[in-house]
């Protein structure tokens, strides 16, 4: 009898064949309204089993794909940048044997770690973030390391002009004001990224997705509920924009609250987004 | 067949004076993910009375028509063969009096006896299926009845052309590709439905509304949840192309499980397609 | 009026000071469906600390304006008139500072009183209202005074051609049909305001929003769901228009029933439609 | 009387031959923290099929007797003494013929009605109440008609000596003081009971349930939660002591307000105390 | 990087070296009322991890012993027949190599085929079941195969004197009656357990638990629910006595519904279970 | 310190008049498994409402005292000493002007601001603890400030003998072995708890209630579940011995985490203990 073996649906590979290493980061210490996110990968990894794996949107298959799962880092407490750390730490040892890292949150906190990962390799690093919230505070409650600063703090190394945001429909006046020197922020939709998507077509590039950049009718099962977002549909139509980078570097998905929506549509749907970046992301 | 005194709003004729008889098909036996869908006929009577009767959107008021409710049938356990039969048993004697069966799942497998109950009558018979999957496996997990082949099992006596599908978005490769060579599916949307309407306009049609065609968003109470649905408005105006079938000779409405919705939202929506469609396949 | 330190955020101004005047109606003693909204005043107050106080829609802040909540009137029981008199009565001693009077329900009865007590300073009262339901009942189970018949009992004072209707999807054929000759009612959709506001742009406006207008994907927390609504972005779109109003004299938001929506989404949407709302009607 | 198919498990007999009659009555009016119960009856009838009939407690099965259920009561809305009026009529309908009435609550305001009828036929009336409230106000904000004062309501009539109340742990002080005089109460547990059972024996008799003198543990599905209660068990040895009473006129159980408990245990809790209810009374 | 290994706490041993072996079988397709055991052994193993591995009722550590987590039975649909084969299949193989199968349902069918396994090398086998139901159905709905039957069917070939039944509180005439004559049952509690134990010291044992003898109130999250059960308390009391035991050969615990207990309360229960019947049986 | 309009039911006196002085501590930073009470304190404020202010178990009203809600600290993120000290200099301030901090959590760190605050002044200080949990460890994954160590943090400072725990039913072996040398531990139940009292009458007593010492049966609203609790009544046992105590100089109620009990059971169990609390500490 074999040990039992939990992953994500179709990540049954071994590491070395693999193009792609999934990896859980269940961190949400610095969560400001409702913390949760901590449950995410493994409710993601047991709903996965509902989920075809087959996508009739990129008429491709996980199946036919190396695709490997690392299971969750096991996190101490009370300290983000040991936290941070320990994700640059796991995450570089991917990007070093040349393959993808693909990160589930967690909170979007834990992009800090896997983006410097990435970043040591790819100086000319990009980064496309979807998002309901701008996340480009200098600090949040008198603290550096938070889920509303992570991309402020890409940008202390990154610098102007590296990170595109699409979708952001909350935070406060000054994020929205400094934004605008600074990063290439698309408000409110996705518009505008078809010409970003050309610009970057051969650069390497880092997705982090913050679900909560859906419309909370289709995932209400996040921590900071903010209506007017993007359709599952539109979310869909950027993956097919995706499709065309020839570079991507690394990965991940954040902000799945699971307890937050009883249906289990939430994790449903993460589990599908799970799905499509994964098929994007292989070649 | 006696008077229910608990019916949906508005079935609350004679079974004889009625063009309709409604009755419930509380069978989830084959369901693979999350079952439940058994509680469905009873939870929409109860939650229908929260429905006028009256639609703005047809102009129509079931109470202007002639409506029957005979309940639910009272399954055995365990042998999906049979509990078809009864489907088709009961189906039969509501067709055999020239009015229109409406059955109410349960999961989509009871929709096989149901079609056949009709097909007997109507050789030349269409069915016009809305769902968010294909439902066109040759076997699911080694069973050949099962909610995942239902429509399968209906082509095997059909034959080719005679399935048109709308709004799929989910099922194998296999599935898809098969689908091309035997039946007319239009995957996601519901594109194409007015001109398979146009043509189907005086052949005898069966409409089979898996409920989870819809976005999750509107209806996550459903056993397997696929974001990148259609929308209620879109079903709307499905419907208003159906009016203009002039031979409905049968319908059903499956795959609501009321428990995984505790907003009673699911149910709310179950209940309104039901008065939509009866308003519509009434003269 | 004491200063109530459990305030909306951003309504923590003193009461001479402020253009607004929040207050909670927490009545729902003639709901037919599934009662609750009495829950829903307090709820928004504590779940808005979730809320950034600036607007990217509108580019304001809650911060840069004048705002007081007065706290929820302490209502008796079971006398519906005497309520209604106690929200005039609450509500004339704000208009008669010049201010204007925002209230969150309660059940839609509420707004009523709140209308009665504009209507005896401006007799030229326009009352814009956005619902999924037409409220236009001469009287409901026999009760004149009732959720269902709230805006009929505003026309008995306000008369034909002051009342214009959005998003209407549900009622009787009665009330669709009277409305025809007694209200503006723009059934449906939000087709139509523009040009209602382009007229209504210097008269006096209350706005009365029932948020079941919203489509239940994104609102599921009240007492009667009617898929089929519009957007939270439309809404959006609608209060744009708003704010091309120059005298707009009392505004509600009605009709949250939290308890049933345990992911807190509805009571989310509802904040933001607060916050939204009060920065249509501060100068 | 018509004969409902949806019925209460084993109450399927005709009106005629039966011993007890059952019927809803679906009012939650005066309830002033949680309303809901006005959907006890009809889920109750619902989840009833997941009942046994024979109860191992009393060796006694609901398929060897007599038992009819009426259905519910259809309420107007908004005067609590029409609806009491109602309630009265109906079940001096059934006391005339000689049966006994048997009535699923609704708040326990609408025990008025019923009281009422059988004190016209037994002007020697006793009531032995369970509760964990003393329900002995003299008014209620306001209200003399209330379910904070429906027992004091039945005390105005029926005048010292004649309630008996058992397992009250929750009131103000005025009722605990006034109870002294004018009520047998013994506060927090059924002690007691045998001594009260002994000397009603041949008395006539009402039974009011409120089901929250249960503890909350095993029935958290009402208005306003009382932890301390007593055990299932505790109740089910109260039904054994009440199986020596010999002329039990009335009955009635209380307060389950099945949304407030999304396992169903308080349903199916409120299902197995009528079975033990019913069993007890027929002879 | 190691591929992710999934178990239940302290479960993490390797299958030669392990006393235990720890299976999941989930299977609910009889479930005649509201199914979903079948979610049982994973969300068990998930939430596990919130558990002590060390016990203070029994002064034992998980992580003192080896224990062994072969994951879950995948099953095929719709044939109870097979699904009992196949749980038969499995268990023997680990107890034809010495150790104790331990598994965890899905419904009562499947403790069938692990007492058949256990049968075949143990002809004097005794079973000790604790249940709230007495399972002893000749059939239920026309099938002998059923969780209502199970118990039944292990007297089929083990005959009278072998089956000692606590806790039993629900189940038909029939079965209480039949009970007398053919198995050692105890309604209602635990009593008897103790002298069942000095009885049964030496002899090979398997102990079934149906953890809805757990009153509801602790364990709301199954089937069926029947308020009057045994305490957590009560069930460690029986946990010492089987500590007694010198030869437990087969155990399990089974109808976790854990889909119907939000609260999550119903799996802690359910994991603290597993962790105190390892610890009895391990030497 | 202001009046806050918006206290717990009964504490609306002026600070300079009143006893007891409560505030909110939402804090839950370390905890492991489900995080939540953060909530706590707002959530309680606002069901109090549903709670008499009469305990007829003390014979005792909260109107007749004066006690005084401070509202809740405003913490910042991420540093769990910082938060300690803010605890400690608020609690500080109430401890000088000889009143009686009361603090709601919360997780159980929080306890050790409070503690420290008066063992500043009450050098003889014991801790009366009742808890699920022993919360004794030196460290918890490396952390010293932890709710799994918060007790021994205590014994830091105050050493053996000085603490007294009840009903403590989980923890590491080591926590158990540790405890026997340097706590007075009494595992289990409230065994023993009279003769503390009779012990620690006259001194300085700081009791602190990990409201999961409840039985999860009536409290399910907590981070961690653990079985086999006491009672409500148990516990309300344990305060009439409080009662005897002459020098109760600070208290708390922690763990509540209202959202993983949706029924509202838990938060009114943790309202009803607050209220028995203020009244024994009261004179």
């Amino acid at each position: 009898m074999n040990k039992n073996i939990f992953t994500f649906i179709g990540f049954d590979n071994e590491f070395e064949e693999s193009q792609i290493v999934l990896f859980g980061a269940p961190f949400d210490g610095t969560t400001s309204f409702r913390p949760g996110t901590r449950f995410a990968p493994n409710i993601m990894r047991n709903d996965s089993f509902g989920l075809e794996t087959y996508s009739p949107y990129l008429n491709k298959d996980l199946e036919d794909y190396m695709l490997f799962d690392s299971g969750d880092l096991d996190f101490p407490f009370g300290n983000p940048q040991r936290i941070i750390d320990m994700i640059k730490e796991h995450s570089k040892a991917i990007v070093n044997t040349g393959k993808i890292p693909f990160m589930i949150g967690g909170e979007h906190l834990v992009t800090l770690g896997s983006v410097q990962s990435v970043y040591e390799k790819y100086n000319d690093l990009h980064i496309i973030h979807l998002d309901a919230h701008a996340d480009l505070r200098e600090d949040y409650m008198g603290q550096k390391l938070s889920h509303a600063t992570v991309l402020r703090r890409c940008h202390d190394f990154l610098g102007d002009g590296r990170i595109h945001q699409f979708g952001i429909r909350s935070g406060t006046k000054e994020e929205f004001t400094w934004a605008k020197d600074h990063v290439d922020m698309h408000p409110f939709s996705l518009d505008g990224l078809k010409e970003v998507i050309d610009e970057l077509k051969d650069k390497p590039v880092y997705i982090t997705i913050d679900l909560d950049v859906l419309d909370p009718s289709i995932f209400p099962g996040t921590g900071t509920i903010e209506p007017g977002g993007i359709s599952f549909l539109e979310l869909v139509g950027a993956f097919k924009e995706f499709s065309r980078l020839n570079n991507i570097v690394g990965m991940d998905a954040v902000e799945l609250s699971p307890h937050y929506d009883q249906s289990g549509m939430s994790t449903a749907v993460a589990c599908k987004v799970i799905r499509e970046m994964a098929l994007i992301a292989v070649k």
